[in-house]
């Protein structure tokens, strides 16, 4: 789908609750329009009523009959519960938007293309539904086309799983645009499909694709982007998810790397793992690179959502006399410090003639 | 299954064609017993009329009622052709099986799980199928019980794909029985899972899960083993298969490395990848180890089938004077001086206690 989309966004009884984060993301970040709501708890007000900072201005109305009003293209399922089932109360309104002709997108664990009643209603109708997890049918290997390339691919890496690696790259994305810029985010995980409308969830990749899957996605970019914002997975240091990360590093064939880390965190969440200073990480990374396909890491990214001003102020100072790169927290202070960085390397890239 | 099966290797028609390399290498290597072959047009030979050197003396049948007097338990498929489909000529023989109630055993892309006919066929016999290529359907994520298994566990990595490192592993177990200990081949792909009657095809896991089946092979190894010989998959440098790599150096957790290269070979087979010099590709693998868990690369074992003895016995001394680690052609020359440097590095491998 070229289009953008125009999103019916399902969050009944969850418009308030953090479960429906895959919404608030999509309100946030997402590339399509967010046109209707649908909770009836809240018929009649806005998503801004409840969460101002979304800076989302959509009607929240009471079943898809009205949203239909609003000329939507899609149903997003707004909600991920723990157990990744479609919560029952939705079943209503995922049926009525598919006998509506809706397009159905769902990041959910339980596919609406193995539910069997799903499936007819939507045979009949026209209707598609797309399950972001599942990765496409047919992934080709890896092929050496994503070393040519004509933008610039600066990839997020990072010290841990879960530390805002998608976060760093969407707003790196704003930030790139009000400078005057053409980045666009890739996304490599579920939230970030939904966000930006595409992607492929490489975690969920058979191990030999996944070089394959990411390499699909820099060649995948719209026309006329200058840098392609990956969103990464996992960590180099992760005992379990290291492999989808290495994928990565290597299918995307990044000319830039994003170093990104937890303000203070010392080990990888689970496992005894030490994390090393900064910049032996950065340097970790751009050795496993070297021999393959040469990146550098040119900014570092805090989280310091743990801390106070104060504090954060000093970890960033810190990382910056530490790594000798330009450091911030996005989030806190904007990304226009590390869009800078990423823009001024991006321009001294040349990139690099086929290896293949 | 605990038992050691009793094969009937089916090559009906390619006794002596290179397509039946699966079955000569169960054959050669295979911890199962092989009783017979059947291939109509070599019956009343045995396996040591065409293949001396790998020391089957298994007769050779037309049909599996005749292979049935040797009380077999299985029937092996084996070739493997370019399409990875079930030679037509090859169905008749898979169905008599089934009706006798043999597992049947295949390592093609075409699952016979997925063939109706023999499905049905085998509910009614109580036959069980067997793809080897298909990974079980639960493998748990990676949870750091590799850690604490008891026994020492090596793993072979090397220069590229296809240079030897499951035959190198397959001729340590050899020599390492030999010298009365108790080593055991772990299998990672899909001929080294028939030789082996059990392992998992590594690259066919989903990327999230590749670790957590390194782990499963080698939490699973027999009891009474010393050291865990796993056969490696891919290589750091390979721009399309590293992460399978990196998922087994992570989820084996390996104390120790053999590090497998083909002499004289400078750059990764369809990509133009530089292999270092063995003693800086040695210290690579060692460094993106040492902070999750740390091995040591004690041996490199050099396949030198393209040198004649002079250059052979030349670039084995080279490779010694460069790493200083003790080398050999395993194949040309025996496994017993690897296996020794095996063995010592072993007793010096303290199990290292919980990482979680």
């Amino acid at each position: 789908m070229d289009e953008r989309r125009r999103y019916v966004v399902l969050t009944e009884g969850f418009i308030t609750d953090r479960h429906a984060k895959t919404a608030f993301g999509v309100m946030r970040y997402g590339r399509d329009e967010v046109v209707a709501v649908i909770d009836s708890s809240a018929a009649g007000k806005r998503v801004s009523d409840f969460h101002p900072h979304l800076r989302c201005e959509a009607p929240i109305v009471a079943s898809i009959a009205d949203a239909l009003r609003f000329k939507p293209t899609s149903l997003l399922v707004g909600v991920a519960n723990a157990g990744g089932f479609l919560p029952p109360a939705f079943r209503p309104y995922v049926l009525a938007a598919i006998d509506a002709g809706l397009e159905v997108v769902s990041g959910l664990h339980e596919f609406l293309n193995e539910d069997e009643e799903f499936c007819t209603r939507a045979r009949l109708s026209g209707a598609t539904l797309w399950d972001v997890r599942r990765p496409p049918e047919r992934i080709p290997l890896f092929s050496g086309a994503a070393y040519r390339v004509p933008h610039v691919v600066a990839l997020a890496v990072g010290s841990d799983c879960a530390i805002g690696k998608m976060t760093v790259m969407l707003e790196l994305e704003e930030a790139g645009r009000v400078a005057g810029a053409h980045p666009e985010f890739v996304a490599t995980g579920q939230t970030g499909i939904m966000i930006a409308g595409k992607g492929i969830a490489v975690d969920r990749v058979i191990s030999d694709f996944v070089t394959g899957a990411s390499e699909q996605l820099v060649l995948d970019v719209s026309a006329g982007t200058d840098v392609a914002l990956v969103e990464g997975q996992g960590s180099i240091l992760h005992p379990a998810y290291a492999p989808v990360t290495l994928g990565l590093l290597f299918g995307c064939a990044p000319d830039i790397l994003v170093l990104c880390h937890r303000a203070g965190q010392k080990t990888v969440e689970d496992f005894d793992v030490t994390i090393p200073d900064l910049r032996s990480l950065a340097r970790d990374h751009e050795r496993i690179l070297a021999r393959v396909k040469p990146a550098r890491c040119v900014a570092i990214a805090l989280n310091t959502a743990e801390l106070d001003d104060v504090h954060a102020r000093a970890a960033i100072a810190a990382a910056e006399a530490e790594t000798g790169l330009p450091a911030d927290d996005v989030v806190r202070f904007g990304a226009a410090k590390l869009w800078a960085a990423v823009a001024r390397a991006a321009e001294a890239t040349e990139k690099r003639q086929p290896a293949r």
